[in-house]
């Protein structure tokens, strides 16, 4: 992949885009709420259509010889679409994320202070393939009052054109310009939307590990996301056995191909004996290779782990396995090797319990439940743009909050500073309600 | 400024810092309180020695011919650091930003969410001159539970090493490890403390426009500040001129240096006339340069603006006037030249004013009164951070809230995914409260 700089023409598109997302930015909820209910009408009207332009894209990819998994992501048939139609009208449904009164102060007589939530202006959206996330994030971004710029695979491009326009054509007759989605496609603008600083407010990559890192080295623009999902389990020594392996197999085998999967299972060496004779048969069972240090070798797990599985994200159903001394041990592997997305502690032990939860420097901490919780609508946001293992706040899974920002107004009827500091006037920082 | 690659030295504390921070991100707030507390009593203690070194350094700088404006911020007198030192008491007394509870809910039966405020981690803090600025953020750092990494010029190294032994002196006998802060100094550093992605979590650069710069250019870690302060005011055709004189006065020559400042004055052309009838001769006699398009020096400004006019941040005595046909004008000018810190309107037109409130995608927008009120302190933060002009949270005057970020946590009684899809739980998202 290469980053261009932006051609003329990419910049005067932007530029449009940003001027009728501001336009958008201003419209109330119920404008907003009512263009994403007309997108999905759009996608029904249009459905043979995209339909037709999905298995042309599908027919072309297979003749081009692409891997069965990307062909499987690429993949929009009726049910899919369906279903991408139905979560567009929930995300209709869903609380307006803008305008919500977040702080409230007079600071001098009639000199008042609002921060109140805004959208973001303009999200960028880079994807692999899978065109029915155009769908999703298209939808998300409208309810939030943000435009999009979306550049789909090119293996996707028929697929994305052919929604997209379903999408514009679902908004014209609303509130809602159709300028406020913007399809890149063609090689000539390549990643150049990773230079679009100051047009676009927050890049939102959907793809492979390798693809989402070489996203978030490549701008200056924030990137929501993660490269990758490296899991824990830590089974402590004081633990319910059978709840220990159901939570082990659920979050390992749920959905092996998962962010929020298990990659690392480590075991007190108290509890590591009772807990594997329980647990390797069930593995076993459900097709999971273990590979285990010396000590879980000794205890019966086949395969030996090397260094490198440790900071494997296997995305199969593939789990290494460690013994710790204790608590602390465990602690110190998963800092120095985990990626901050989501750690389960299993234990009968409150306090241990507490202490994990305290203690793990990730998104999402856990304890005696699987690491497949982690995630937007488990949460019950409704709706996710994703899960984020940045530090800072959007964290973890991310809903529509994450598409707002928000901005302080003040209001007054002619307050200096200077007045201020003459002492004409006076601070009072009243707190006044929020609604 | 050149950008090095860590060395194993620099890596190695870095990573003992993270280690110190996570124990500290444990402790209570009145721990954390009353280590900030000890910190003062700390520099209290070696005021004599910090002003000697403070003395030392100034002489090796005017030796070195250092200019006037470097000297002035480099200079720790008595006073100054009587009121670093009381405002280190202010930061301990301030409320307490971790171990807020956002949002509980109970996903399932016994399944109960929450998102909880916890430290960043370890803040990187860069900054030219100014030692006083140690103080400052180091007790913002204690106080929300992060240990701090602090790299100052090379200029102020005396002064900056008497004020770390100061404060770590202090938090001797405290619950807080004085490994919670490190001083880089020498060389051999450099600025490669942009390159501890993954230990250290925000990056807050201290200096010059064109020193924050370069430290956004050069690095992957998220930094809290702002490059340009780029501010208007906007004058309405509908206007209490008088008023509006006032808050232009204050907004440009309170004090003309900080980021708060205004640059340009953008003027409705139906107020136009009378604004500047009145404005010219106070200008005048603040010692202010106008420089005004060729429609404002119609009405008597003197010099002509060129078009690097709109996008200069002077920092001085000049402002840029340009007068416009009606609001659209001058939004569009905004979005064109500001840089989205702080920008002003003057009118008795609610309607109007709530339009430019609505409009203008800055991180402060105010409605009649003076742009100098984009403050920490004014805002009744208590203490401030910084100003962030990015779009995304923390936005604007960022007090201790913005150096927390949240983390969710989830505990359960053996839940797994498994059940829900299978139907024997269902999911509640019963809202559960937050106290």
């Amino acid at each position: 992949m290469a980053v261009t700089e932006p051609t003329a023409d990419l910049l005067q598109r932007a530029q449009a885009l940003r001027q009728a997302a501001a336009r958008l930015a201003l419209l109330a909820d119920g404008d907003r709420a009512a263009a994403v209910e007309a997108m999905a009408a759009g996608l029904e009207r249009q459905r043979d259509r995209i339909l037709a332009a999905n298995q042309a894209d599908m027919d072309a990819a297979a003749a081009d010889g692409l891997g069965q998994a990307l062909l499987a992501r690429l993949r929009l048939d009726a049910g899919k679409l369906e279903g991408a139609i139905a979560a567009v009208r929930q995300v209709a449904a869903l609380p307006d994320p803008v305008g919500q009164r977040l702080l409230h102060v007079e600071l001098a007589e009639a000199l008042r202070l609002e921060r109140v939530s805004v959208p973001l202006g303009v999200l960028g959206v880079i994807f692999e393939a899978r065109p029915d996330a155009v769908i999703q994030i298209a939808s998300l971004a409208i309810r939030s009052g943000n435009g999009a710029m979306l550049k789909g695979g090119r293996e996707a491009t028929r697929s994305c054109r052919a929604i997209i326009d379903a999408l514009r054509d679902g908004l014209a007759g609303t509130a809602v310009a159709d300028d406020c989605l913007v399809l890149l496609t063609g090689r000539e603008e390549s990643l150049a939307m990773l230079r679009l600083d100051g047009l676009v407010d927050l890049i939102i990559p959907r793809g492979s590990n390798s693809f989402v890192r070489f996203i978030q080295d490549n701008t200056r623009i924030p990137v929501l996301g993660h490269a990758d999902g490296i899991c824990h389990l830590y089974v402590d020594a004081r633990v319910n056995v059978a709840e220990a392996v159901e939570i082990a197999i659920d979050s390992k085998t749920d959905y092996p191909a998962a962010c929020n999967a298990i990659e690392t299972l480590l075991l007190h060496r108290d509890s590591a004996r009772a807990f594997l004779a329980a647990a390797l048969p069930v593995f076993a069972d459900k097709g999971v290779e273990l590979r285990g240090d010396a000590a879980a070798c000794a205890l019966g797990v086949a395969r030996a782990a090397s260094e490198d599985d440790w900071g494997a994200e296997y995305a199969d159903r593939i789990l290494a396995v460690k013994l710790v001394a204790d608590m602390d041990e465990a602690l110190a592997h998963i800092r120095r090797y985990g990626s901050r997305h989501t750690d389960v502690i299993c234990s009968s032990d409150t306090a241990a319990g507490e202490r994990f939860l305290a203690s793990v420097d990730s998104a999402g901490v856990y304890h005696n439940c699987s690491s497949r919780f982690a995630d937007g609508f488990r949460y019950g946001f409704g709706a996710e743009v994703g899960i984020s293992t940045q530090t800072l706040p959007p964290r973890g899974p991310v809903g529509l909050e994450g598409l707002v920002t928000y901005r302080y107004r003040l209001r007054g009827d002619g307050q200096t500073v200077e007045a201020v500091t003459s002492g004409r006037i006076g601070f009072i920082h009243r707190q006044l309600p929020l609604a």
